[in-house]
């Protein structure tokens, strides 16, 4: 397979570059009878947008997103949803210098290498406009949640850290000063679910936190992934790790639980605790200072990003994390109901 | 599907419980007419077995394998390949006490609200004795790379942090001290890949680092995967995280990288550079100290775990880890494989 | 898996409704450096045009395909390629009957009982329109085909038996006396595949015939799946069923076969002779005479389809099998390429 | 993947050789809570066992089937089921001369032109050995749909034509005499299948006719499957292939059809009438007369079988196809349960 599909039941490909005349998306597996129209999607993808804050890249996508298929009298019919967002912003000349060269710490190098062939134009599939359908996934998957388990049920994505910074009220001064610089930033983002039934996640290698690592490392620039405690755990010991639990009439399942050292997750299934996710995403690789990379003859050259780059893509990351990780919830919860056989209910 | 299988073209599933008879395990997409035997597998389940060392639990299995199908004349045929080993150990007695409670830190409650039944002798499939599969399927998998690309390449995993401490000469003294405290301890591991083509991964939601942190996540116990620089990347700028390239003909691809803050990996493909991963290792959930727990009939009550537990779970997981890395390579391998159109090679 | 999707390696997903703005596909798994473009896939899509004979219903679509994504300077990036056709021919007025009913033999019933919901103008996903992406998709795989393997393989369909009648100068006549009548008639298609390697398939449940009975009974109307002699061989001996084999330098591999009972597949193998299948597909279901009903509310009814339809759907049903017989060929030869390892050539 | 795994949600994957100590089958996707035991699976491959009956193969197996894993207490834990067979009777003899000769009408060529490897004793993997763990998933799906569903649904295969044979009361005297001959007959198998309920099946590609036809297909020697009417629908009009409809009260869903041309699916959905398919068994390849081939080096020669073959493959084949069906529509089932949302019931 190759690599442009996501998920099991809840699942969609997405396909289309920065460059071509459109991004799109087919959802397979939407249960039917779930109502959906643009109004659920659009408004995730205002929030993806850049150019809505001053901190980030200014490009003029209007990113509107189209229902063609799968829908009927504003109901999913079970058929596959097709999502299509047209290209509005093509201004390849801002790339043209990296016809022929590789930049540092990009794509282009290990995609030349890979198929023979590289669309430089934009980072091709590497580039951040295939994320557009991440996150109209999300909101779809979003829409499915609420209307199977409840309103309850929430997942939220905040910055928690910015180049070494974490207090909020200052990383805006960070981006800025790295823009300043013609330089970028890194960032650490956090993610919590809330109110979702405990059970789902498939061990033993379709663990909850192995598919949500899976899918978040797949976001561009993301290196690193933990759950809880996450790295602090290895200095923990095992009584200070465990979570407690007493008995809790008002709690779900009648248990309550007196930590959440394991952020929601124990042996790859979801406890009913909040899901607690972060990961790291590293500093932009476009930067407007020369980086010494080689051109397609491997001589020797330097390379420089005019024009538009981002100085903290992790300030984009985060709607996009977010709808990973309700796309993620949606298939396990799918999968969850695909295997349960509740004798008295059935 | 419900989540014991690993794997797209390198394939397998695992089965069989701590206390059944066997487990098992059957790799289906090796290649045909690569040789293996026994004696390419035993070598890595003895390095993983307990008992080995005396900072490990004490369990008396010999983890002999057999090759129960999918080999002729010394070679494999390409059909699957069956692998089973017998379990020896059955001390069930040792595991009574939580027929009824819910051990904090483990799998039991979840998997109780999951199955509606939980096979609560020794942890069923959230145990340690599944992770004897993964280490034999990382044995096929090291062969048959071994065998198509050639013996340079090699996956190496060590612990690099336990219990807060980093000076290898201090582990055993800081697990010693865990062991009479009943208590257990936490670590980090550092898995390291070398020699392997520029290529590999499948975007964009199969990125060859989505799959590492899928696969290592799903190891028990491990609650965090980063690459490269990790969450450290949180903290540089673009210039700094940027590995820069210069011509170098004596490396693969004549292409020479100043650094490796990538962990080599760019845009979810191999680059050619070491392929750096680190995972952390939650300390052991059975300790020998009371915790605080519910038991199936939601009661407050207390639980110790008797007999055997491993006061540094990180230990074991090394070997496990290193399975996993040469698991997915192999599986990464053979994907890009079958989407390689060379016209002149072929 | 909500079944929208074709393939393994060769795959691809279609969307959109004969009723919706736009019918699409993402192939996915497509090698890299193919060379593609529309004019690779307009002619088959035209072949498949109704209203190209005056024996086929009048439908006012041009069918103009797009490919949006996956294609860069003439070649294919091993990206997704994204395919859109525009619908033009909106007549939903000619369906407003069955909004209530449910037409005998047609897929309304078990859709409305499945999903809940049904989108009854024009059969939704049952349609005939969704036909047009799968040979769009028969069109990529046949590039891939021919560009990999060489312009002597072959994917050729033909009707073979119409309304009982077996000689083709005879087939017009029957098909005419039909639509006069109102009614429609049945046929026989087959389907040859020649020169493709010996091997492809993949035993034991993706063998080659396996693969092929899917993909073709999957096409509006089909009944029955046949290969090579097929039902015939029910009342042959095991002396007169084999093919038996001589030496042969001008053959593929060196071997003749003196006959081709096997219709070229082997132990789900292929050997190297012509794939030889055969369809049956059914008189279409809409015909111009009353036919006893059911409505939504359970009640007795009558149902006529005024307007389109066709009295012989197997006519238009001959370039989508030939299209499913190209994807199938295409996925076989893919995955065969990812599984053998020829040490004297890797 | 390597075609050695059968399903999506009801998935297993077999393994194992007919001479080595083995076969094996892992089932993965089992609800939890169903009662499970030997003796739910013991029959099924009983019926199967050659030499119940004086016409068909002497061979000495017992084919106990034991449950390695998966079930606790009785009931299934949701983890995979493993189920393994010894193998007792390893005349590998009288397979030697077929170590450099190519049988006709087996798989042998293409096996050995695809893999480079032949395992000559027995076929292998097209052998008929495998199909007993065919028959022990079979078993295991019977169980899971009688206890989710109810002890209505059944599924029933017979011999329907042999040799050209249609009287049942003849079958025996056909296959004694092509055993007197050293030589072997043909047959056609129908599988009713009663009491399922309307709207299984996954379209576009997964149909439930599609999905039967892969499975069937997929048995050895079967070359043809058709649903209902078949291929006899071909000389049928619209108006005598379509199944009217009428209220009827006590008819499941209210409706009663007049006629069950179609074989109780439509669209690819189950209608909730009887689920009827015919497959068609070619005749033994393995016969006692010798049959012109080639060995290994090209060189013309000739083959005969000696010692134990079948008269009529299709007579085994018969709890084989039956156990097809009931994986099939075990996974249609379960796939069924996982899409679908009645807002009331949840």
């Amino acid at each position: 397979m190759s690599g442009n599909t996501f998920g099991t039941l809840f699942r969609f490909t997405t396909f289309g570059e920065s460059h071509g005349e459109l991004i799109g998306c087919v959802i397979d597996g939407a249960p039917s009878k779930i109502p959906l129209s643009e109004s659920d999607i659009q408004p995730a993808l205002d929030r993806r947008r850049p150019g809505k804050s001053p901190l980030e890249t200014q490009r003029a996508e209007a990113d509107k997103v189209r229902i063609v298929s799968g829908v009927f009298d504003g109901l999913t019919t079970g058929t596959p949803i097709g999502l299509l967002i047209a290209n509005e912003d093509h201004r390849s000349a801002d790339y043209g210098d990296i016809r022929d060269k590789f930049r540092p710490a990009h794509a282009d190098l290990p995609y030349q290498l890979a198929y023979g062939i590289r669309d430089y134009r934009g980072g091709g599939r590497a580039s951040a406009r295939e994320t557009a359908m991440r996150v109209a996934a999300g909101a779809v998957a979003e829409k499915i949640l609420k209307t199977m388990i409840g309103d309850s049920v929430s997942v939220s994505a905040r910055l928690i850290r910015v180049g070494g910074e974490t207090d909020p009220s200052r990383f805006a001064a960070v981006i800025e000063k790295a823009r300043d610089e013609k330089n970028s930033v890194g960032g650490v983002i956090e993610i919590v679910a809330k109110n979702f039934p405990a059970g789902l996640g498939s061990p033993v290698y379709d663990k909850l936190d192995a598919e949500l690592a899976k899918a978040l490392m797949s976001v561009n620039a993301v290196k690193g992934v933990e759950i809880g405690d996450g790295f602090a755990a290895a200095d923990l010991t095992g009584t200070e790790n465990a979570d407690e639990m007493v008995p809790d009439p008002a709690a779900p399942n009648g248990i309550g639980f007196l930590s959440n050292h394991a952020g929601g997750i124990l042996g790859g299934l979801s406890t009913g605790q909040d899901i607690v996710v972060r990961i790291v995403v590293k500093p932009t690789p476009s930067v407007g200072m020369p980086l010494k990379t080689v051109d397609g003859k491997l001589n020797a050259t330097d390379i420089v990003t005019k024009g538009r780059h981002d100085p903290c893509v992790a300030l984009r990351a985060v709607p996009v994390a977010e709808a990973m990780v309700w796309c993620v919830l949606a298939d396990a919860f799918l999968r969850r109901r695909a295997v349960c056989f509740n004798k008295d209910k059935d």
